[in-house]
């Protein structure tokens, strides 16, 4: 049976955002769940459902954290999971703090860095890892992927026609 | 039979760095290809690379490049597999250009990243998605992780010596 | 006959800044094509448009990407003519991602790169290139630089009206 | 009794950073410990060491580490007890990662940050925690200030010497 | 008797921001004397305060500023009591300009620095030094620490809700 | 006849950087002028080559300035050729100060800018734009791109000997 | 007679921000003269105003731009008058790019800098310099200087009031 | 008389780097006084010899401090002379803290900011503030503009007979 992602934000205020990520799944099929846990606030918990993430069945973590955003690297030092940051933008700094705190991890324990307030991608990032030995999961990226170029090329013919009128 | 690794830098001057990458797979047992090929300079040979790497027996590529990296952009917008990118500390700006060259990927084409100059943690990273559905990878992941902590463990006893020598 | 300008854009997002190259380019007469192309979402027809760029009378092609925006740099690699690049400014990092992506080009791939969200420059600097060797587009571009002095020194004028009231 | 300071890095690679705050306590005649313990290697340790901080008779934690530097964040997640955060600089972006990743807390966990590599800062900080209570150690505090300020003196005398021969 | 907090601004416009300190401190119930004195405008007002702080039963001094930053630094020349400095976002730079002016204090005069207008966290941390030698103030830190963690908790069961009707 | 290249440096201290330039336009035969003039010591002779260039017989202007390199854009000011600037790294803040003020034009005046010290892609730019309506000049940047294709080739080659060998 | 003060400006979208220098220097007295003028669009007129500037009986000169802001710069070097350089925040970046491009001057040719959008500032450091050997002009600012400290503590007792109510 | 120049470092490892403004000053014949004080270890020595700057003659006050450099904004709070701030680089952040710390001065305290390490222009701006109303000084600096300007020409001659010469 498919493995499950786990998504897991530090603070419920960082939903908006994060939701974008859980439709993504959806879209794929991947079952998942999703939680609020503080590196700060709920360590403990966080360091449990990290280091028995693998066993209760998930296949990737997905951690999404604003300012000094430990969540993605206090997940990744308690599981073999690989850890997906999501870098949240937050009152200042444009996001920069989090990027920053979320990637610049030490040699052994990476994070999957996407980009700031990047949940989409962190989605189809989770999708790929899951897909890596999943051809049918596979199969629907490749569709997605192709269906994404199909829509670029949809935008571009709708311009040719905005120009023509301009 | 297991995936393999494709590990691809833009520039061979970034091999002293990225040969970490390539020790650190072997310590894991993981298959890799090691390659020279340019965003900019052999982008046709990338892009083939890449739209032919899942059924060329890869599971997952890392992409190493400094500036404006876009190799691991470009790989990714050709093929469905993870891709991991590796910001490369170049000449100036201490490598921010890169990192934020091969982190802010546009929403559906996400790029794993790692921190600058993080080709060992790179190659951990691939290994973690190789081992999602492999629990014989996953066991040495798991050791490796219990060895990195008992070196910290012997790092701090070895420091309790030293201070009392203070 | 006078080379035509083509002006690429990664998402059609970028309309709205995007124009005033477009608008620009229509008061110097210059002929353009304008698209949307993506190096993650088309990266096939941007190699193909860049490739037969030359071919197909183009002098210059403008590229208009924000976050790690490698559209430029992509053309550039597949393509002699020179590629002039806007960074566009997007939801996070006020649009240094963007900028550092366009302009840290590796050495024999260089990118024009112009300010932040820059499209008029961009248009600009493309009559400044037709215009090396016509005459009559070189005129057009002395005018506007002298009507562009011209427009300051009235606005200079006004200023005095203004001050004087205070 | 008076209480503890302990002293924590990531990596004993900080050390020779952090001896001067051991030396700086050690010239105010505060007791303290220092270890090696790593967020994300050793998480267990850190969170029970900073668990049981103050009933062991510690009253303050200082914490050095670099990069996503999660350590002060991560004991403060433990404790009550004040944590001072020392930003280290490392390979690259000359300690800005580990500044912000240190300083930008979310809200009800606060790291006390001193500037980067400010070991001897973090080790004053630290005493003039101990010592609002403390007369003793405030008299201590303020006969340094003094000696500081003295020291200053001189290099302001020695200087016009400089100057006088130039 | 217990030790009373001093809250400092450079300017009364920062009190939207600094009000949540105070509010905090009331939690806690430790009594505190809020003012507004600037390094630059008024410094002899604040080297005055500073000097007399301890004297006048003060166990800690918050201070914030915004720009170039100045008054915790100023403050903690005349003091040996620990000075905590709030970052305050202004205008442009988004606060980094008084982050950096804050936190980087030469040797010998450390700023306790907490995140961007992190005014809350200022009193969680002095709070914090209070409790140092004080167990029931450490009691009700601990106290909210649980208030905290369970409300983490308790936002997490909502998501929980909110997902299923997604 | 075709145009010549003039290379302008704001110091002679630039030379070592610049000199790569240099070579690069004799490689494709490029006639050249190379001038030590500066925005702000020399204003009159930057401004008064700039005014006549296009008379005296250039296609188009390069320009490398450190710190606030003013000298690009004062030099576009005075010319309707198009003019490239190179950023070049000085002794602090690694070329970021120079990047800005180079890239940053107000509309109508746009600068050419490059990567920061990339005086090889100034001139390969330079020739790219010498080159829209040269073919000769367009056959030898296509032999260029080619073989500069073909060195990564064998650089890779070279690698997998090298790998092969570990 | 007392020397007058020049506020130039590169833009008149400058003007909302400049017109604080304005009534500033009105009220102190002190005579203006105000003109938009442009380092790229009228770089002529720039330069003739500054060379002429002290025998046209102006002491100082404060320049106002945003961007690439070479105005400042440009003004200096034609003139040995001191030039206050003003960094204006503009669409992107903050106004860092502004800074770097104002304040960063080549040695021997100094632009005396004040902080993004600073217009007030310069032109109280413009008053200061008039003042240096105007001994009315003097005690005008020390007048000033007290009104502002006084002004603080106006403040502080509101403050005082408004937290008696909280 | 002619008024004098102040130089004050924070601390004398900023002598090397202040020297220059001292050799610059005596080549204009300017007297000047050279101190040692700091902004938070002797804080009464420099606020008394900032408030009685003016009466004992000085027309100018140069500062340079490092790190969270207070110095100036610290004297220019206790003085109505221009005061002058070189943002020293120290250990980290390549001088970026420091000259943030300089120069984002609050409405009405301005500090005239000059580039990192700018001592020699700190110099020869403070000699151009003495200048507005000393024209034989003002004459001694038209000298140097003009000499300036000559050795920028000469080094022209001299690498066009390097040119030559490749």
């Amino acid at each position: 049976m498919s493995k499950k992602a786990a998504v897991i934000m530090g603070s419920n205020s960082d939903f908006p955002v994060v939701k974008s990520a859980l439709s993504e799944l959806k879209k794929y099929g991947v079952e998942f769940e999703c939680r609020v846990m503080s590196a700060h606030r709920t360590p403990a918990e966080a360091a449990e459902f990290a280091s028995n993430a693998r066993d209760n069945g998930f296949g990737v973590i997905i951690c999404a954290a604003g300012m000094a955003a430990h969540l993605a690297g206090v997940v990744a030092g308690h599981t073999t999971l690989p850890v997906i940051g999501i870098p949240m933008k937050s009152a200042a700094l444009e996001g920069m703090d989090a990027l920053l705190a979320t990637v610049m991890m030490p040699p052994g324990v990476p994070v999957a860095t996407v980009g700031i307030n990047g949940a989409k991608n962190a989605a189809v990032l989770a999708v790929q890892m899951l897909a890596v030995s999943d051809e049918e999961l596979a199969e629907k990226l490749l569709a997605e992927k192709n269906k994404m170029a199909e829509s670029v090329r949809e935008k571009d013919a709708e311009l040719q026609a905005e120009i023509a009128g301009l």
